[in-house]
């Protein structure tokens, strides 16, 4: 029996992720979890699983939910809350799906805590690699990855030696807009942008798909997981997303991890590693059914957000924070209808030139780099 | 340094496999081989790596052979010298190349002697897996696969758990003749057959894989080295030939190995398992090139030789020695130019039909029923 801690209970990875708790009742256990503002959600989640304890993010939530659950499970809010449910003593495996780099520092003390973690907020990674693969390193805990690409390489990798590894190479499905031509990007629609053709995601993150930022994240997240420099992580354009993700050995032979779009199956991976479990709700690959998979080289100059986070990541130090909070800011932005989709790249690129580096930046640093670069980005807009 | 025992020196994946050996001579050391009739590749090869022992298919070979070279590599010849080549005391690893059912019996004894075994001869698995595979298991020796749909499952397979299986999924390319109906089948040129569209192989296989006998002797050979049921056994058509094979667990993430067409990286992974060496020869996988890649259904009827490699495979006993036998002498009477192409399948069923099955037959009633099929084939043409 594994016991769960679940932060971000309430988004997309969170749902289902209590999907796969749900579907093994034997095997894992939800004792703590997070709901940001989401109090029907913490509701829900009190009745069902019982947890010890769920945060809230603010203090009219929890009141609300002390006055009618009376202390069944313990209440908390704010960041203090995030934090107890990270680092809850009952808890064996932290499940990081809160979205943004509100997730840094809940994921940073349950390492700390010696929690096993399952990563599925990129932030983290993006803005303090150095720092989280440091204290998982120094505290020997297991960083698993969810994200459906980085799942697939770490699957690919069982067995295998990293240091046989020629490249990694991550597929990248396009986003809402691969079939648009640069000139008809500049009037797309917040709702044309949401529309993702394979997964359904988020808000934020399916923009950053279209952007191709998110593949930017992911190729600066994989550096980190698996510790190879930028020059040998390579994206390729994959329509389908069947293939999630391929591993290049030295002697040319390529691994690859398949599957229907899922995100269940990468989450029961993590939770389940290194066993797998059934899951029956998951639909069964067929790929005569599917008949044909599309791979094409990416454009740099068509998605323009990926060479910026292939820059930041290749000059490193706080250049990947400043690329995090700028990209947070202008997708709200756009995401508010007060942008358009084309001042995204515009807005990071500017936050980036006008940043002045610093190399292995502390989590004040950090912190303090991503507050100054949001005003600055905000001031664009005024 | 790991020291090696080729069997089948001069066919195509022998004369690979040195290739592999070549590129690696601080790794591997040739001890043992046999070429068959070829005494001109016997002479370049004790040449070339000086092995102690060379195995000739004749006495006419042998002697031709000793007269020349005085006793610097010991020459053997026969049946009894392709075993004295098996069980070497200086070999480690014995890579069975020789094609067709007389690599049965020196496989038998090199696995009795503790060799660890790189299986190239489809045959042994196909008439007598429950022989090998028995031997094997009580000797604790290693049976390496080197074909490339079995070393690409086998790649999938490491860190993994085999009940944690759902299905191995075999991919065909559907041969030299994939494109046309079985009713163009009926007037084909052995010209025709021995032009495969992506592998570079003997005679007798390209024909099998035009048949897609080929693809069922992969599935009984599936069937023995993994131990899974046929109905956990699937074959999808990819005419590419470039995902060699996938394995599906039953959490439903399926895993895939892809490569170009190169036999050297099989032979290879073989002979370097668990490591990778580089393999500076071989061509990189470039997916954005290739652009796409094409699955499709297996149409049993249309090749009838799959269906009956399953239905052999399934009943068991001496049928697939049957199925072996009566495909080796209808190959080699159409490549004769004898019999038209669709014949072969017809003198299979023909034999299979006629055969009294016998379970769990020994190696002298898996001889005895090879001698009866041949005889019987070969009636079929007066």
């Amino acid at each position: 029996m594994k016991s769960i801690s679940l932060l971000g209970a309430s988004g997309s990875i969170g749902t289902q992720t209590l999907d796969v708790i749900r579907a093994h009742p034997g095997r894992f256990r939800l004792v703590a979890a997070s709901v940001g503002r989401n109090v029907e959600a913490a509701r829900k989640l009190m009745a069902e699983f019982a947890p010890r304890l769920v945060a809230v993010a603010d203090r009219g939530a929890y009141e609300t939910l002390c006055s009618e659950y009376g202390g069944r499970t313990m209440v908390v809010y704010g960041e203090d809350g995030l934090i107890e449910a990270a680092v809850h003593p009952d808890a064996d495996i932290v499940v990081t799906a809160v979205v943004g780099s509100v997730g840094l520092v809940p994921t940073l003390k349950a390492i700390e805590a010696g929690k096993t973690i399952a990563l599925a907020n990129k932030e983290t990674l993006v803005v303090a690699g150095h720092l989280v693969t440091a204290a998982a390193e120094k505290r020997g805990v297991p960083l698993l990855p969810v994200d459906s690409e980085h799942s697939a390489i770490f699957q690919c990798l069982q067995g295998e030696k990293l240091e046989q590894v020629d490249k990694l190479i991550l597929t990248a499905s396009g986003g809402s807009f691969r079939d648009r031509t640069r000139e008809e990007l500049a009037g797309v629609t917040v709702e044309e942008a949401l529309c993702h053709p394979n997964w359904s995601m988020g808000a934020k993150i399916t923009i950053d798909s279209a952007t191709m930022m998110n593949k930017g994240f992911e190729v600066i997240e994989a550096h980190w997981l698996f510790g190879l420099p930028y020059e040998r992580i390579d994206v390729v354009l994959h329509r389908e997303s069947v293939i999630h993700s391929l591993v290049q050995f030295r002697d040319t032979s390529v691994l690859a991890q398949l599957g229907t779009p899922d995100m269940r199956v990468p989450i029961q991976y993590a939770l389940t590693y290194p066993e797998r479990l059934p899951l029956s709700a998951a639909q069964p690959l067929d790929l005569a059914a599917i008949g044909s998979l599309h791979f094409a080289p990416v454009d740099f100059e068509r998605y323009r957000c990926l060479r910026l986070a292939y820059e930041a990541g290749r000059r490193g130090g706080s250049l990947p924070a400043v690329l995090n909070a700028a990209n947070e800011e202008a997708v709200a932005a756009f995401l508010a209808g007060r942008i358009p989709f084309l001042a995204i790249e515009e807005w990071i690129e500017r936050a980036l030139e006008r940043h002045q580096p610093i190399s292995d930046p502390s989590l004040e640093e950090i912190r303090a780099i991503d507050a100054d670069t949001r005003a600055y980005v905000r001031t664009l807009l005024s």
